[in-house]
């Protein structure tokens, strides 16, 4: 059966994926607690306008992140790097924050990000820049 | 003959199509009225530097959604899909301004919005949450 | 229920939505004809390789053009200005295939046409151009 | 006035640039011809087509590249690298032949083809590799 | 020291890294070997013109997907989800046969494209198409 | 042998390059200043966690863009271009204040972003926009 919208991480980050991420232990900054605010509250009004359509595709969208062949782990570096190539900043702080509850090292990101970087070239280092930073804000270095 | 860039309404949002938007019964909140006034003041902006090739340009961008075979109500759903699967904020909140003067219901553009959501991905997800938060707007939620 | 792949349009061109557009009138020509036994035959070997992810992920793909509040023959015009701008070719067939079915004029293609060449730019004209070669097939010029 | 489509270059390769483009010295390669027969067939499908909208396009597309305050060599190969890293082949080709036109150096070829490479990243490479085939064809080596 | 073009295995598909490649137990088609052929005959014409910048992005190229931190196996498909939210053919050919060669499994490569086709969209289905169809010949299927 | 990325200009805008775009005489504005603080700041992050396959890409970007068989003033204008189809903000302010530092004229700016808007469609538009007015800022309009 099709899970509904509230029981879906993706529209509750008060679910457990979401959750945890906002009590992952460097999460102290302010930067990421408003991400995650400003994201809960449009995911509201999504919800509220959102037919069939846009329910099951939300529901896809959590269930290809479970790990199954692959762990989660791996597939959260594989949305990153997606997302960094693709440029959506949204969407990378999205998967950092999920690669930083995954137990990804600083090492692991850095070869991570310079396959996107390489791959997607020059014009993805804004986004890279945005994406270490926001990545010293979940190490605990902006308490 | 070439409009000139004065009388064109991509240029001039006093103009009958974007003065009609500005007045749209909905449109009471801030966030969109700073973006229509934001707008403006660039759009002068490119008047003061802009040559024969740009004026065109926007001259041509303004014809292609008037009315012909298919209705401007249809004419700004596509401009705004191709704007969402495109990715592109600016534009999808002047496409919405225009579909909600042009009476598309919420339950259309929660259709054409899922369109845009499986052909572009989960990539265009925050930008469709920005849209239905312009949405909300529109509707006279946040006057 | 999720439908089954082997229930789904997408996987199944011999199906309801695609044995339509086989028979499509003026789908005389040979191109389109490869083009659909092609798809068939690639679309089978993603049935022997896809889960559950790209399964689900193919029955919304399906569903969302489903006539709702916005009629089909709307949808394939969002669908197919969708691939314009993202420039994919065969997306673009798919849907000029289904716009044909659904009974699109060539004076409403060239008009969504003209909006995906402006906000996509001279980028897309060489998809363009191959979009209306395959008008022309399906027209009937090329039998 | 707007130039109709008959006098456009665009949609006439026998026109002046195109024209001057298939006498370019070392255009005897086969595959660069039939890249502009194959060009010249499929315009005459969209002259068939195309209404105000495209037409007036095409017209712009054909006047940003007179020269002005740069020299069309420049904006050749500005349109060069907007190909390259929005990787459209058939695009590429188009400018690579006016580009020879305009006596663009190999020197001057490969650096701009470099930045090109470093701002849209190893995703271009196999654009690259085409373009340089293309760039050896009409250099002579392949007569 | 900058690797010379010569040494590196982005340039020379007979040295370490494709070598093993055209050797992989499951390489027997015909498709993929063509692909290899002509990927290595463009090669040799980059290397004809290529300066000292485009030598160096083949460069990094090569580097970024050396084990480290992270396992060549989990790089390759790094790289595989990047090309295929970017949407290019040659791209994932060349990442699959490495992924081949890394031992993922079928059930590992169905999970990272199920990531790829959310983040990117039905726009993406065409190469995934195509993605499996090259799985399918590296798997032995078409030997 | 690499350049270390303490004597990278892309790293420390305090090298030549960046302190002479600081020093620019029309560089009066606050908007530009603030977006120079901001990136050097985010450099000293990328410094701090990036390993070596970005730092030679960071090196790589910085010399693509010197003069060689094409002056600095075609390169910047080739990097702009690439960054407008893109519709990359950072990487477009980035360019604009190279070119204004190169002498690129408004007439010369005008034709460039035409190109751009021509190639890359209307989707452009909200970044033309804003690259006119940084171009406003840097002519010494907003000291």
């Amino acid at each position: 059966m099709e899970p509904v919208v509230k029981a879906n991480p993706r529209f509750k980050p008060e679910g457990k994926r979401a959750a945890t991420s906002t009590k992952t232990p460097g999460l102290k900054g302010r930067q990421l607690a408003r991400f995650q605010q400003e994201r809960t509250r449009l995911n509201e009004l999504v919800t509220k306008y959102a037919g069939r359509g846009i329910k099951r595709f939300y529901s896809i969208d959590a269930q290809v992140y479970q790990p199954g062949a692959l762990p989660a782990k791996t597939k959260e570096m594989l949305g990153l790097v997606a997302s960094v190539v693709l440029r959506c900043d949204d969407c990378i702080k999205y998967h950092l924050i999920n690669c930083h509850q995954q137990r990804v090292t600083s090492a692991e990101l850095d070869e991570a990000l310079a396959i996107a970087m390489t791959v997607g070239g020059s014009i993805t280092i804004p986004h890279i820049r945005r994406a270490f930073e926001a990545w010293d804000e979940l190490s605990g270095n902006r308490g």
